[in-house]
């Protein structure tokens, strides 16, 4: 069968199976997220972290086909229905994001998530894609009875998560969090139909951990990023408070709808014109509202926007305890004064909140070792240090941001 | 003095000088780099080529201060002044031009270029950043006095060929097209205040030619990237036929006055607005037309750039020889009868022109190597094959691109 | 001055100082570590592991010489002696290794140590060598006035163990143990003439002790490794043992004498011969008498000899306790059995004994984080994590390996 | 079926079948290599080039192994047997070469070679190993019916070169020699069970010429690299003279044969003692006489043997025509009157030669690439630069080294 080749910068070429995948790489669900970045505004901080949903996606898609190859190499069989479902799976594992995922999720598209939304959008694709796109489904859900290719797209340990560590890492330039994916899949075994790890790959599966601590706390909670995308957050909130009280704001008609009204999944199941919508929506349609937005009269609006649109970003401090009640209504106070703003005005742009994160999360399902003997452990067990212990446990900090 | 430092996935710790230097990044004009792709539609054939004008900017820099380490370690003085001027000028290499460079600039930006736009706006730096503009300048110009500066930021082996080669490979995951940046460097010398290059070095030069051809074939003349680029260019060339026939087409307001006048660098200059639009201009405002403009009832128009966004290009064909007249004006009836339109309508569909590459300019300033008896002779003579030679033969091809 | 420049397929191109530090490196002291490796036996389970002790000296000098680039940056003064000093002191910090250090110090040189020889080896090479030994000695021991010299040279984070980890993780190709040397020292501060790391590097510091684990398990302590080099240890008991008892073993003469007799370090100081001999020896030496006593009439010694020189490994067995005296013997009777035997000599190919890891050692002098605020903290008080808390476990375990 | 791991710098995880591969990986004859570096002498110049024939050899397996994977993907049948022959063909590829490989066939074992002794070897490891020797010497032969196995194995493009030139630039740090071995083989297709290449991988086998010529003037004929081995030759030559009129020269007995007497490959199949003394040679016997002979009554061979050991190379000089013959004289009246030798001896230090270099062989089976519409080319023909034609003309220098 004649095969397409891709140059993925971070796996090198990754072949595509033609037929049902292809058709689903070509469809514009797919197209979408090229224009979707994967890490959003962490292009602030580290400028080459440019990345998108759609390169993650191929991937994560390679990865999956190497994990395939590892296991019928033990001599598993998996059958080719198998494969290309699985292959479209992870394919479509983050087809229900929206732009800027974090904010939009929590402000924007509030009454829903990205889960609903891609399996909403992937039941639409079983109609159009030529392919086991049902059999995806239910690997994704966990309902497929062969275990380990939930655990493949979705567990502690998945083609997700190798992916993204190291071409999050390749991006960044921040090596200290590269992963060996390749090394480490090639140690991937099964035991009853569920994902284990070989014992020789105990230091593999710590160092993966360590990684994604070290990614969590050097990228995905790096203050500056956190500031610009609670910047963004505000921005939406006040624009949608600004339309709520009869402002007209300038945007693209597609967009428009989510600002308007707080859409549910129900709402998308029942009028396909918000699908259609939703479908359209990129990280164009925030940057051209922010390049817009940074001339509109209200000083708060404006000023949130240009400070994005110029990368003027707030100051931020980050402490191991709550900032004082005193201290914040303090900084509003001294915002206020140098804004020329109300103190309500100001409390808009003094941002507090938490972030936390803990890397290996001792409730989900774990990372099982297979021991030579065939005995299974859990990698908390089976490492000869407390570290994956130390890394169940969640760290909190806390996070105060104003304008300079 | 304190130092900032930026994470590069290329080179990466870059140190930021802070004063001057660092103003010139802050400001609106390089922060908008960060929204205009290095490569245009690259990424639509290479989907990791997501690197922005601004990266490279700062990649350049980079390598202009391992430069000026390498010439001082020499011996030869550089004032700290000449150091920032030179770093000043590089930054500013590429702020004239505007999203889709190539693109824009034959169909929007026609009556100008980057060059202009380029020196008007250091222009207005000078009255805004404090630091020596008025010297980058003269350097950038090649009136400053030591030649080499012009140089190094300007000829056929300078710090904006180096870093684009190394991160265009990069990006693109060409590996075939690196370039040891920093070693070629290394190798650097001055002879009469002239850049030259080490007799060892002579390898390095070798393949940093050859790594350019490469880079020309695989990736920046690449037929399916011209395709993209020409289907840009009809698409902005139906807007403005659209619009002179009264037709209303959505768009940012900033970018409207292109699509109405054909802009002079002395309308420039005389109207201080379309500087503010100008510098609005980026990648995302071209986005946004393409996703508004899918549905104008315009057949062409919406065909073209749903073609775009969905990623769905026309069929390229590339030669040695022009395609024949016949065979053309056949493509155009098929085309015609495909698509339900007027031969007319469909001859702007079918897409021709030539490409055209000479990895190294025998009639520019040649690339010099200095013997170790401090003779100095061009490259083309130094290497011991014919190889230089050879790449200064430009080749030509045709390509012919029209819908499936 | 004129310099040369080396490359060295870690750091790429290393800059040689012309002047004492050259003439250093071209002593014969420096040009006999060329032919003893690094890590001994280690190439028979990683293949790719041959790099020598020389490799090491000059990329050790590559790291010092970044250090104090970074330091003098700071703007702390190193004056041009210093630089030389210890530059020195660092190329010169492994001259007294034997080959197969861990083997030859505990069997052959069983009355002296390598830091000793070395001691002795500058003493000679500081009539030698125009350049600061002296103060490269003050240095090494400590009694230099700055301390942080001391530190670079030899410490918990120091220029060895930095290039060591980089060196040793690239050519047996455990990528898990790669550490970010330059980017490491890129944080380098000092404190009252103290070596510290900025409060950003502190997960830089986490990873390089974590690789420093890593390493440790995958590698320095692997069990076949470590079976390879006991076996080494046997064939030198053996041979003294049978030279003892007055049998002839064919050996170059240089090496005789370390056979012969116990030398101590008063013996090299009162014999100059000795030195000659010991700066004669390298891994030749012991690759020959291998290649000659696997064919001597002692059963024991050439079936050693054989098992190293064809690679017929024993077979090891890891363990977290001791293994009992019962197993042992019953293991010692089967290998009589199968070899044909008498007990006692069996005894000799039954090998037991533990090795023992602590990545981070809380009783030697700390590593040092500086706040921003200019506090010192411990490295293990700093990190969120009981991470380095647990490294500096000590981590115990037993092996016992015999002919299959 | 179980499979070992290596680990391999250059390559990853390399996959060793068990069976008759590995059986043939564990005998005496291939764990040899471990201790015959690749590039003999080139360590001198390139301190990092230590890499040995036996790594080379896993290295160029792996490689195959991705050959035949990749066309089993594109549809051609191939065995099991055949894999496995193919596995063993290129693993023996290199087992009949002696140590220094250039100066031992030029001066100890000139009335044979190492082709020949390879042959004698594969044949002899028929007997032992069970597996399809007989079918990998065929392939060898290139009377395999099946002609891209011996293309696989010794052609302008096989898994050797691609190996060592991958291996080579690894190890010297020479990044300007690398080859994207992995994805050219990816590019690997049939015709008519010839090896060709498909078109889109042009620049990449035009990338691979040129690697190699750069690595050929770059290292393999680097004028120190050539010094150092033609001053190891000349110590052959002359321990033969002084041992040829009696005198005694300390060596492995081993060795000595060779010395004595000028072996034949009818010699080696007449008396199977002079096999069991070929197949212990390796580096370390040629060192150790080089520390022999240092202190040896001979001026010119004790001169010699120093210079090696201490790396106090002779001076060389490289030009591209012959040097006079009067200059010559000149030199060698110099160096008796520096060295306090005869006219005569003074000869022998005075070394004269040619080096040549042709990146592309005209004369040899050429690399063909395989057009979309299935026609052949050579690549001189293919390639739209006259590159490959100015490859195959070889290049001439002269070089004249000697003490300074």
């Amino acid at each position: 069968m004649k095969k397409k080749i891709v140059n993925d910068p971070v796996h090198g070429f990754i072949t595509i199976p033609q037929g049902g995948v292809q058709a689903l790489i070509d469809h514009p669900y797919l197209q979408r997220l090229r224009r979707i970045k994967q890490l959003g505004l962490t292009e602030m901080v580290y400028p080459g972290a440019l990345h998108t949903r759609f390169g993650h996606a191929l991937g994560a898609m390679h990865l999956m086909t190497l994990a395939m190859d590892t296991l019928r190499d033990r001599g598993y069989p998996i059958s080719a229905r198998e494969c290309e479902a699985a292959t479209l799976a992870i394919l479509m594992h983050d087809i229900g994001h929206g732009p800027f995922s974090h904010a939009l999720e929590s402000s924007l598209l509030s009454k829903t998530n990205h889960e609903q939304m891609g399996n909403f959008m992937m039941g639409r694709l079983r109609e159009q894609i030529d392919g086991p796109i049902d059999m995806a489904m239910a690997m994704f859900e966990g309902s497929y009875p062969r275990h380990f290719f939930k655990q493949l797209i979705a567990s502690q340990l998945d083609c997700d998560r190798l992916d993204y560590l190291v071409r999050d890492s390749f991006y960044t330039g921040v090596l200290e969090g590269t992963v060996g994916a390749t090394r480490m899949i090639k140690m991937f075994d099964l035991a009853d139909e569920q994902l284990v790890v070989e014992a020789k790959g105990i230091y593999s599966v710590e160092n993966f951990l360590n990684s994604r601590r070290v990614m969590y706390w050097q990228v995905y909670l790096h203050k500056t990023t956190i500031c610009a995308e609670e910047m963004l957050i505000r921005v939406i909130k006040r624009a949608r408070e600004l339309m709520a009280m009869g402002s007209k704001l300038p945007m693209p008609e597609w967009l428009q709808v989510f600002f308007e009204r707080e859409i549910t999944i129900a709402d998308i199941e029942a009028e396909p014109d918000l699908l259609d919508s939703f479908t359209l929506l990129d990280d164009t349609d925030i940057w051209i509202c922010l390049k817009y937005w940074q001339k509109h009269e209200d000083p708060i609006l404006s000023l949130l926007a240009r400070s994005l649109v110029e990368r003027r970003l707030f100051k931020v401090e980050l402490s191991q305890t709550p900032p004082s009640e005193a201290y914040v209504c303090q900084l509003i106070e001294q915002v206020a004064l140098l804004k020329g703003l109300t103190v309500e005005q100001a409390s808009y742009l003094v941002i507090q909140g938490t972030v936390l994160n803990a890397a290996y999360d001792p409730d989900a399902e774990s990372i099982k070792i297979v021991q030579r003997n065939g005995d299974l452990t859990d990698i908390r067990e089976a490492a000869d240090l407390p570290h994956i212990e130390a890394m169940a446990k969640p760290v909190v900090k806390w996070y105060l941001a104003y304008p300079k």
